[in-house]
């Protein structure tokens, strides 16, 4: 099996020749800066890797890996618009670079190009390729919404949290690998398992984020610790704390996250975290982390290749373990 | 052959029958008071025609005229967050009565459902639907691209116009016709046909739009005469009239374009028209509109089905003669 940093090179290099050179420039050149801008390249690794795990060159899988780094990148170019967010990966977003329309137009592209990669597959494929890809899409807008809705809504359960991080991040991931997996003709039982390890490895990955935004040492995370709480977040730690804390407690936490206090935001993310330390959320959050990882790897475990094939999609389990950013 | 009225009366039907009820609401309301809006469902009706031109109960190309009336809305929902319109079809715009994100992730997710749609379809024809569609969407990405080019450009001519045009508005309606033609079996050839056809027809309604626009009788066409003039646009009476003008005219008409004059939006049409009519440019308009709908109808002549077949279809283009709005 080839290590993770072999598959991230080769796709790399099929991202590389597949630069966008047509006309109109306007209209490229967005689209080829976001996809140059870098990132973990973890989609498109997972269905490289997919498709090794059922025997297959990773290549027969690039496509299928060009459609899910594209499709990714459709949601962050438009995401940054509706969040607001002027900075992606340390340079500016797209719409910051440019403006709004060229965000909204050239985001548009990048999904239909995306679909466009699945037309490479046969027919019999394709339709499967499309199958799923399409319900992923859907599900990573409801997931969007769904997020949106929870900045306004104060009945947000840890429930609907899951299902909206499941659908915002995971299930992308959970598609990466299955697209992989059906291009090599695995199974439908086994692909379901890898569609399955994916979303579970996903969640796990989001939860444990959500403890390192709040908990993690910042030198380490390289970013500033605490954001979440500034932005009023209603991420599972928040959600268990209310559910936890007492009465008292409660009601200052509803108080900080409704801003309607004119505490510093130092002062905010200490008394958060003092609230959500006295009633012990963060074991309560590497509890769940942990459950989703491991009826990730149960999902691993029972997929029907030979034991070797797994050591590639096995060291992202270990990543997950070691990380601390 | 079924009329026209006949077939659209079909689509709504099957329409209403598609209504998205599922939750977020927030995602799916906008979605449905677009497509409730209205409007003339030329391109549905089209898919529809084509199905039964070539033998097909128009019925199986419903998930076609569901897809491409998808995508239209699609166009239309971030088209006039790009052209800051917040009327369409005499009701606010999508982002006029939600918000511009509600408009960017609603679009979003009608382009994901129109190439859903097409999934309906057997494997071998689910992928000829897919190759024709996706390249269709992306050249109507372009010709957005090269409108909103226009605007600033000082070099426009008359073929970039033509090309633009065709790109924006006239693809979707051939392959509307194209992809009707598919699921009832017609051939390659055939399919090209019915593709020129209505890839000239809807240029040669584009061209008479422009006329219209600047030309028709207000109470006739139902909306203020003059628009293009006073945004600017570079039609094809503007770049004619640039080519036959003489250089005094020419700097007139830069300078009105320029908007550096303090006319008012009634003296800026009236002097523009004045210079058009000087050289004659509705005539040359009208024969270019005569030329594409002549090649129109040599191609669907041309298509090899008897002749009583292309009755409703051939109706569509004495639409276009009688055509005052």
């Amino acid at each position: 099996m080839k290590e993770i940093e072999t598959l991230k090179e080769e796709f790399i290099t099929y991202l590389r020749s597949r630069e966008f050179k047509e006309d109109p420039v306007n209209l490229y050149a967005p689209i080829n800066y976001i996809l140059q801008l870098g990132g973990k390249r973890i989609r498109p690794i997972l269905a490289l890797a997919a498709a090794e795990l059922f025997g297959e060159d990773s290549s027969s899988a690039l496509p299928v890996a060009f459609a899910v780094e594209l499709f990714h990148n459709f949601s962050l170019v438009h995401d940054d618009i509706m969040d607001n967010a002027s900075v992606r990966r340390g340079k500016p977003a797209v719409h910051a670079k440019w403006d709004i329309n060229t965000g909204i137009l050239s985001g548009d592209m990048i999904l239909i190009e995306a679909y466009d990669q699945l037309t490479s597959y046969p027919a019999e494929t394709c339709k499967d390729l499309f199958e799923q890809f399409l319900k992923t899409g859907k599900e990573v807008c409801i997931g969007q919404q769904m997020d949106i809705d929870f900045e306004t809504a104060q009945d947000v359960q840890i429930e609907d949290y899951i299902n909206m991080i499941t659908l915002k991040t995971s299930v992308l991931l959970a598609s990466s690998l299955q697209m992989g997996a059906l291009v090599a003709g695995a199974s439908k039982q086994d692909q379901e398992h890898i569609y399955n390890f994916g979303k579970n490895l996903g969640i796990a990955f989001q939860v444990q984020d959500d403890i390192l935004d709040t908990f993690g040492n910042e030198a380490a995370v390289g970013k500033k610790i605490g954001g979440d709480i500034v932005q009023n977040k209603k991420t599972y730690l928040y959600l268990k704390a209310l559910e936890l804390c007492d009465k008292n407690e409660r009601e200052q936490l509803h108080l900080f996250y409704s801003n309607k206090n004119a505490l510093t935001e130092e002062d905010k993310i200490k008394q958060v975290k003092n609230i959500f330390n006295s009633c012990h959320v963060r074991t309560y959050a590497e509890e769940l982390k942990t459950n989703y990882r491991d009826l990730s790897i149960s999902h691993l475990n029972a997929i029907q290749v030979p034991g070797k094939n797994k050591s590639t999609l096995l060291s992202l389990i270990s990543y997950l373990d070691n990380r601390t950013a």
